[in-house]
């Protein structure tokens, strides 16, 4: 830290990402990151692109976010593309946050959004889950602050109703409800249409996961377009050309090839709840996710010592040891083949080989 | 603007890119792009890198910054690779900025350094620049404040010397000095030798122009390491994953070329050098650049009358109408032929065709 920082930066403890380690290769479940490569569309798009990086991407990027509208049925003036869904979470704790307007979040969730409120200094609650990690929809009732979920939630990968959120924005009309669809398309129901009959909603969407585009960075908000007009002045205040030309490029050939991974995100859910099953039949406690990972703990087998215990055999899960969650790790969803690999060196692990 | 808009951010006036027009194609002089593509090498590592996309990139983007710390001759450890220099720019003022750190600037320079201030509401002092758009090293000197400065400056392209920069990092140890390097390439000398000497020095520095990679979004700051882990501090808070994959790929791409890149700016020097030239012999005050564009205004000619006439003709510049430059327009240089079709067009305009 140098003498002339900000002093209220002091105390914001950064988001630390999944290990992305370089000593060996693993397999890697620790990231939500899919298996399945990008469609060849999308390396086709992106070395036409590359011939021409001595220009501006379209900061605007009209064609990329007309394709979006034209995927999620919305209009082209209530979407925001991003660099990363990363970012339009950022755009949203600035524009609404402050120190007069907080922000109420679950108590175990994506770890970036206190990271957002401290960056900015805003106040913020943290509302425990109930007892099978769900989200009790009761206490986010009238909560006279914004409003942050993850749906699903991470890492419990539990799910939300399109009924449960109607209840929290309906209750809540004076303050925006975020709603991080990060992993909706592995068997949830997006509320993204409501943004038609909630100006408080802001949903947000990335294309790292059911994409594939993890590398490429691409995300978005959608919601009424008042709301996203006070997002895109994050974006002209900070980072006018956020999404450059390969990834709007990749963006679009991945949009052109939807079905190909709306198949993949099948795969991953089948594999998941096959994985789901043979640790339950180990004796693993294993929430109903609906996400591309799976939260798992073991009463005979710490989260930090399976953790470790995988990575020793080349087997990369996360582990949070957050509270509430020191007991499990998140254990992303890939192949079938990983998910065996998985589950033949849980066994060893088990048998205490 | 939503109801739910933090109440400080409507005063804030976001930063206006440069025309990307679709009407028709223009001769585009008003972005400071380079007319040369970037090397069919970057093309290649792109293709390559569109590949595993489905992968995250390396948040720390290790090979990347070791290719770069090589390139200058500094460390690893002083470098923050970033999403444009838009991007670290943005993390400087958002670290060492605040109600009681404000920012001085001159007042003609990069429209983005207001912007910052006011998202993050920082003071700001306008320091004017002298009749000859020069910048007075003596209006520097103890300002008690932190200091954004072009090197050159733009729109006026004119350059201090490192000897002047130096005149104000030691006035100014308890505060920090940004000296914004984007156009250093076509014939500045830069100080990025001097972060080694002044802990306070931050040089920010871009691939957009020099390395053909505007489109790829790529920049970097260098400063001293305990300066550096303050703006990682901003990035792990705000988006780890800030540069992707295509554009990691791209910029070691680049590097590798260096020689390339170097001579393309030497044409570029070049042509700006005479085009200055034939300006000044159709009556044109022409300020002495040292970067990719002309700062030029025609006392029989407003520069809004020019800029629009180039428009009609089919050649774009960039018009600001900025206080002190109403009468300029700035002129990207390009190649041989796109200068001497600016000329073409500029006698037509000139002899009221």
């Amino acid at each position: 830290m140098s003498r002339f920082i900000r002093a209220d930066l002091d105390a914001v403890k950064e988001y630390v990402p999944g290990e992305q380690p370089k000593d060996m290769r693993y397999v890697k479940l620790n990231t939500n990151e899919s298996p399945f490569p990008p469609s060849p569309k999308v390396t086709e798009a992106v070395t036409k692109a590359a011939k021409t990086l001595n220009l501006y991407s379209d900061p605007e990027l009209t064609a990329l976010t007309a394709m979006t509208a034209k995927t999620y049925g919305v209009d082209a003036e209530c979407l925001l593309m991003t660099n990363g869904s990363d970012e339009i979470l950022n755009f949203a704790f600035c524009a609404f946050g402050s120190k007069n307007a907080p922000f109420v979040f679950p108590s175990l969730t994506y770890g970036f959004y206190p990271v957002f409120a401290e960056l900015y200094g805003i106040p913020y609650v943290k509302i425990p889950l109930k007892s099978d990690f769900s989200i009790d929809v009761n206490d986010y009732r009238n909560v006279g602050a914004n409003i942050a979920i993850a749906n699903p939630n991470a890492p419990t990968g539990k799910i939300l109703s399109v009924k449960d959120i109607e209840t929290i924005l309906s209750s809540n009309r004076e303050h925006v409800v975020v709603i991080d669809e990060a992993y909706i398309d592995f068997g949830g129901e997006s509320c993204i249409k409501l943004i038609n009959k909630y100006d408080n909603l802001l949903v947000t969407r990335t294309f790292s996961k059911s994409f594939s585009l993890a590398g490429a960075r691409l995300g978005f908000g959608a919601g009424d377009r008042e709301l996203i007009k006070d997002l895109k002045k994050i974006k002209y205040s900070t980072n006018p050309y956020n999404v450059n030309s390969l990834t709007d490029a990749a963006g679009r050939a991945a949009l052109e090839d939807y079905e190909y991974y709306m198949n993949n995100c099948s795969v991953i859910a089948k594999n998941r709840d096959f994985c789901a099953e043979e640790l339950k039949k180990r004796g693993f406690f294993v929430t109903d996710s609906k996400a591309n990972f799976l939260f798992a703990s073991h009463l005979k087998l710490s989260g930090r010592e399976y953790y470790l215990k995988l990575k020793e055999r080349g087997v990369l899960v996360r582990y949070f040891g957050s509270t509430g969650a020191e007991n499990f790790v998140r254990i992303t969803v890939g192949t079938e083949e990983q998910m065996n690999t998985l589950l033949y060196e849980t066994d060893k692990i088990l048998a205490g080989e």
